[in-house]
């Protein structure tokens, strides 16, 4: 395949470029930005409307999807800006994509910016956008063997999020594999369990993007 | 996009004599092939390790998996030859990996042949290997609305499996708006309910796998 992946390499070079634009950008207004990235349907938008109801931060969301506006108007109907870009078939998001979306998104006064990619565990995690952190989501049915099998998005979580922790009794799911799994990925990224249905554990993450909030304010301009 | 597009609209027409290829060996063969596709974590090894218990017809498998062959030992495990590819990043499997698959299985005396594409509900649907039918799996902690987000695959497939319906009672999933928009998108595509845990619906599903064996010898050579 080395054909194949000598231009991916060249198409990801070339939005590099666009990366880094993105990160200047956002390092001068001083906002963080998150890139969230999972399977479809691990909780991505759920996380998403926990925060619209319970974080003391305003933020925005880019959402990627391939067709519809579903989640973007979820968002909406809570009170969150979200832009949605549909990419039509194309499997991730990419640099330039954000650069565009942020010109027509009014980010001055917000505290943070997610960006929710295309429900997909591998081409997402190639992609630089120009974000702080990316965050990997991953949900308690996809089983325990997620983390060895797409390496590339837990080595570079900056947070990893197990969700579904209230579907533990009813799937075979190995917690002790999982983040010892990740662990040899990932020896620094903290891992948080959320039950998005109750609630649990939405606190520690809204914790969690405060610290980082505050830590960019500190390093703004 | 445009670019982007451009140059993988270019590796698939010329992935696309290998599927024509391997289409044309599988007919001279008689055997259908079969693409199975879904999220990660939706169920797909589980349903080929189904198969391997409760089918009376022999069949192989092809594993795509960017890293690690646990699919493969699980489905060696119970007896069943599965030959694994790990993709090393790439999102999918392509038809020239495909080929190379076939010249070191042997297929004959094989009633049918499974592919297990890599997890990931987007890049897969948009490859043709040579198989005869694309067989999407969605299972319903993943949510309702992918049918519309990930339209391509559902257009396309042979059959739609809905796995983890023993799990219906824990999650939110609307089965009416998942059975109405896949009909929108594929009136014809039978739609099974699945649930590999007490293997209810796996009868169905074998007798549908069957089904296509016998029509595929009656048009072989």
């Amino acid at each position: 395949m080395s054909k194949v992946v000598t231009i991916q390499q060249a198409v990801m070079a070339e939005d590099e470029k666009y990366a880094l634009r993105v990160r200047k950008l956002m390092k001068e207004k001083g906002i963080p930005m998150f890139n969230i990235i999972g399977s479809p349907g691990c909780g991505k938008t759920t996380l998403l409307e926990a925060m619209a109801d319970r974080a003391d931060f305003s933020f925005a969301v880019i959402e990627g999807d391939l067709e519809t506006s579903r989640d973007a108007e979820r968002l909406a109907s809570r009170g969150v800006t979200a832009l949605q870009i549909n990419t039509r078939g194309w499997c991730h998001l990419e640099a330039h994509v954000v650069e565009k979306a942020l010109a027509s998104l009014d980010v001055d006064g917000l505290d943070v910016l997610f960006i929710e990619n295309v429900g997909n565990l591998v081409c997402p995690a190639e992609f630089d956008l120009g974000e702080d952190l990316k965050i990997a989501v991953s949900s308690t049915p996809e089983g325990a063997d997620k983390p060895l099998k797409y390496p590339m998005l837990f080595v570079q979580a900056g947070a990893v999020l197990l969700t579904k922790i209230d579907l533990l009794p009813h799937v075979r799911f190995d917690r002790e594999m999982f983040v010892n799994d990740v662990r040899s990925l990932n020896p620094r990224a903290p891992i948080l369990e959320l039950d998005l249905t109750s609630g649990a554990g939405v606190g520690a993450w809204v914790s969690f993007v405060s610290e980082k909030i505050k830590e960019k304010r500190s390093h703004a301009g």
